[in-house]
């Protein structure tokens, strides 16, 4: 008898069955647009188990789960995930954003959680595949300049209450609606940036004016030592279940006390004395300022200790602004700690912030807050700094197709 | 219109729906009782959400749970849980142990990740009534000295892609066989204790001799720092999801290393040159050593930092220590870091060590390798401490009703 080994992932395999029961697009600014749990019709599934690997990849009508209580997922948390956005350009076209970077985090972060592993070129066909079934419908060519929101995930499902690596797992895509934000007041959303919306923000339509006074930064509290959200050693830069579900006591107690997000320090070992600035919320997080000699700067958490996220917007961002900015920025991936912030708001270094991620997208910062001081940050062009604007612009004019880039992927839609 | 008050968890209109298709129980040492995926007939459950509290509990047949994929527990770990068993005595009754305990830190743990709120004392009453529908036939009388598991568990079930504070969970309680521990040869088992029996190993039993010879204690390998369990200002001390998914790696590194579980160092911000000993897999750890004043001590590590899980057993161990022990033992809860094993081991000032947990109940240790070196640790009983022995005897002598105890709660079976 062959020894057979487990099957790859194979999107060439993919089967489609289409829903026989469609659900209504929501109107533009509904409630079923703002809850976002209202689902585009389909979900792509893939079964895994240890002895035969990947099963043939499966669109079909969204539907519930059904798993044994005893599912490694409901006590281990073995469960990762990626967040996505497929636009509807200017130009008629859908498209995802650098979709491979997602397929290769995915793959990093299911590794973390001992989840199965994948050809990360198989899940961006997947993604893809799966954005062109949904596209025209849901992001139709009638509201150019919105998108949805595409959610993969992979879960651990083997029946055991022993805590072992997986032995059969879940691979699924979904999507659900997602508000224009350009089109809505100001919203007290979540605060995470896991996948909500942030509050209204619209620098393309910046020029009018009236919904920009509606939105004027987000406010930043820097968490206290009693509340770390990773560590070296830990598992912060994996887009893991892990990360979050922790994360709700202080976001909560953020935004009780009126703030929008966390702004996560870490003070651990050869930073007590001043903080490391990581990540805000959900999202990465950019300073720029005057450094003390006088060079503009703009300056992310670095990668290295391994407790921020890896951001793809976070990353576009650094590509864009050394190209675009080479001439007015010096842009950095380094440490820097909540003490530098505090200097530099005292000398009136600070130029702008802003918070960076696929749910947040580019948000402007007006205020940290930190050990009871509040500290401005300015918005020079009234609602948002220069270089967070144009940042915005740029990213959107991919997005929306109107800058021509290989980082947007036009679907052929069905 | 009255305005409604969300309803509290309330044990007294539990219903109760017998299954019509009862399964086999599994023989003695069969591959049902080692899979620890064999759940016995039922299950409890009971919904809440955020405006109606909790709905009425029920007790049903055991089966798979259907939920959208859009569900909170998916997607950011917002789960809780606990782990119990209930003893078949050889007086012919079945024991919980502790219970209230298990329920008390069952809603600390929901706290810890936003589920939802519930009076420990309800909880512990439907913990004792599902242990008391199936303790007859899982548990039965003609086996005595065994148990089944029970797995209270907490999901956030909301449909939403918001990170959120819970709307809507699941509260769900659930059972597997387990084999008898006492019966069974060595069998490398998972590492953690979350769940799984540890290697056979029968202190009441031991004067018989030939089984022990096939348990010789527990190898552990101390953790590097590139993998850190928890954290002060994390969630270590909840028995949440979230401190076990990220655990599976290390712990695969060291079970293909040769070692059984994984000792967890903390390095952190002034412990660098002595990292401080924390847990072991996930049971809680204890060393007996001779201070260097020449004082016969049994040590575990503090809850103050809020890095390793408040262990039921670890609780009982040092209440019983205090009395059983108190002309030989000093018993402490401490700061005690590896570099501190290291020179006692140096010093021959090793007595004996052992690890402690639900599921891993109370297990010997023989090794522990750091950083390249093995420290043996003696087994002074041939198998198993002097100290580690009296202490699984004792405790087994509450669990299975034959020492008189407050700690076993007797029930009063259907």
């Amino acid at each position: 008898m062959a020894v057979s080994t487990p099957a790859p992932l194979d999107s060439s395999k993919l089967e489609t069955q289409f829903t026989q029961t469609e659900r209504p697009l929501p109107d533009h600014n509904s409630p079923e647009q703002w809850s976002q749990s209202y689902q585009t019709d389909h979900m792509l599934t893939v079964s895994w188990d240890v002895t035969n690997g990947w099963e043939t990849p499966k669109i079909g009508p969204y539907s519930n789960l059904s798993l044994p209580p005893t599912a490694s997922i409901f006590h281990y948390a073995t469960t990762c995930f990626e967040g996505m956005k497929v636009y509807r350009g200017y130009d008629g076209k859908a498209r995802l954003f650098r979709p491979h970077l997602n397929a290769a985090r995915m793959l990093r972060s299911a590794q973390r959680v001992c989840l199965p592993s994948f050809d990360p070129a198989e899940l961006e066909v997947l993604l893809i595949k799966f954005a062109e079934v949904e596209a025209k419908k849901w992001v139709p060519e009638s509201r150019p300049g919105t998108f949805f929101y595409l959610r993969p995930m992979m879960l651990g499902t083997q029946s055991t209450i022993g805590l072992q690596p997986a032995k059969e797992a879940l691979l699924c895509i979904i999507s659900v609606v997602f508000p224009n934000i350009d089109d809505t007041p100001v919203t007290k959303g979540p605060i995470d940036g896991s996948g909500e919306t942030s509050k209204a923000f619209s620098p393309l339509k910046a020029t009018t004016g009236t919904k920009e006074e509606n939105s004027p930064g987000l406010k930043l509290f820097a968490s206290a030592s009693s509340h770390v959200r990773a560590w070296p050693g830990g598992s912060g830069a994996a887009k893991i279940g892990a990360n979050y579900g922790p994360t709700l006591v202080p976001q909560q107690e953020a935004r009780n006390a009126g703030f929008d997000q966390v702004l996560w320090l870490y003070g651990g070992s050869g930073f007590e004395n001043n903080p490391l600035v990581t990540e805000a919320g959900g999202s990465n997080f950019f300073m720029v300022w005057k450094t003390p000699e006088g060079k503009t700067q703009l300056i992310t958490a670095t990668l290295e200790l391994g407790i921020i996220l890896p951001g793809i917007t976070r990353q576009s961002i650094l590509e864009l602004s050394k190209d675009e900015f080479k001439d007015e920025l010096e842009v950095v991936e380094s440490d820097f700690g909540i003490e530098d912030i505090v200097l530099a708001h005292k000398e009136n270094r600070l130029v702008e912030a802003f918070v960076a991620g696929t749910a947040y997208f580019v948000t402007p910062v007006k205020q940290i807050t930190y050990q009871g001081n509040d500290l401005r940050v300015p918005l020079s062009e009234g609602t948002s700094g220069k270089y967070t604007k144009a940042i915005r612009e740029y990213l959107m004019a991919v997005q929306y197709g109107q800058r021509e880039s290989k980082w947007g992927v036009v679907l052929n839609e069905l």
